[in-house]
């Protein structure tokens, strides 16, 4: 298994919150400081400066924010880790970065952040009123004019299930193919803001964004639902909507068949 | 009337949203920037540079929050003013403050921003986990031992209706009685986060603080309900809970019999 911890290294799996607004997002990036690198260096601590290195279930991009974005450390297999001492330590060296550790836990055998995950939920937000966020302002979408939400949720239920997402998928997308299954694409009203809760085994680059994007024209009845059923079934990127704003999206879950932090400690 | 708007003077009623972190609260103090100045400056505007001045339904403390508080703003009689004008002149001209107006109104004859409340809403916000906040920082009081909800209700029992809250009251407070009546004091829990909404017709400096601080003795069984029916018997400051940090404070909404915001445009 080309996925599992190498022998000599201990994996261990963590569960973070961040606030993703002043960082080029998860992977290292010429441009600016990424989430990956401060959580590694953190992590030096815990090796007396022995290289750590990490992989996520989720690439979040820059300005995304996460409230349980699961990684994986490999550490030297010799260093003295416990659930309580790996959580403290690194949240302990990234402050004052707005990013924490909220779980550490062993990886199981053969246990990979990226490779085991089943699922990623995300959550887009909007706040649909005319005065800009003075609260929200980096965690929301300001749209003015009133969505409609019953028909988003109508151009949604066309998303749902198995489809060639070709048409939703950045022009960066790395993976092989463009065919995803979308277990759940709900949209919710509370107050102002409108929520947009999307759960699939994986996602394309920018997948959730340009859904949204589309979503809101739609909203606004400048497409009907059945112009963003043509879209898709068109698995070209020029035919849907724009890509929604980083801001308003946050990873909010990884689920597991064999959840590190569910097991006992 | 001494407290309905003087002749000459067009009042209008304004619902503010804000991020008090960087305030010295609502009123004007040596100390820093305090809202009411802002928004009377942003005013200006409107009235060619004649002075605005404004009367609060809540004057909020340094680093607490609103999500719905109600002022009004005394014009000169002959500035021409609309809803949107007032809302929309205003807000362009705090920009970039996290400050915004969500609604500007004409008063009702002999309304007044302050006196005509019948009531005021607050929530205050607990995040209860063993990591620090990266998401909510500045929005919450982050208390890493857990708290037992249950006994911090059943000792909030004994704050509902109408009571001398003077040990619940700050020093400064300029009240001339302790005498408060609360008309809820509720307390909930939402994932991590444990809110506290309480709503009364008004409050004294620092009574919301003082009493979450209290309520947070009875949630980590440090006091037990009994000890806070004490304290409030007690009509002594110095038998009470400490203060509990403005951070996790949020002024969310103000009552009028006559609400200017829900007359005919």
């Amino acid at each position: 298994m080309g996925d599992a911890a190498p022998p000599g290294i201990s994996r261990w799996a963590i569960r973070i919150e961040f606030n993703g607004r002043d960082y080029v997002g998860w992977q290292r990036q010429k441009s600016g400081i990424a989430v990956q690198q401060l959580i590694e260096e953190a992590a030096l601590c815990l090796t007396a400066g022995r290289p750590v290195s990490s992989v996520t279930a989720g690439r979040t991009d820059s300005g995304v924010h996460a409230a349980g974005l699961v990684a994986h450390l490999d550490f030297p297999d010799d260093a003295p880790l416990s659930r309580k001492a790996v959580r403290d330590a690194i949240n302990y060296h990234l402050k004052p970065h707005p990013i924490c550790i909220l779980e550490a836990a062993p990886a199981p055998e053969g246990w990979n952040a990226r490779f085991s995950a089943t699922w990623r939920r995300y959550r887009y937000t909007i706040l649909n009123r005319y005065s800009r966020p003075a609260l929200q302002d980096g965690f929301v979408w300001h749209l003015r004019a009133p969505l409609d939400i019953a028909a988003m949720q109508q151009a949604a239920n066309y998303l749902i299930g198995s489809h060639d997402f070709s048409s939703f998928r950045a022009a960066a997308c790395q993976a092989r193919d463009a065919l995803r299954t979308l277990d759940e694409l709900s949209i919710s009203k509370e107050g102002d803001l409108v929520h947009i809760d999307t759960q699939a085994r994986s996602f394309l680059h920018h997948q959730v964004r340009n859904m949204v994007g589309t979503l809101a024209l739609v909203g606004h009845h400048q497409w009907t639902a059945e112009q963003v059923r043509d879209a898709l079934e068109a698995k070209n990127r020029s035919k849907a909507g724009p890509t929604a704003p980083a801001d308003g999206l946050c990873l909010m879950d990884v689920g597991y068949p064999d959840n590190p932090f569910h097991r006992p400690a």
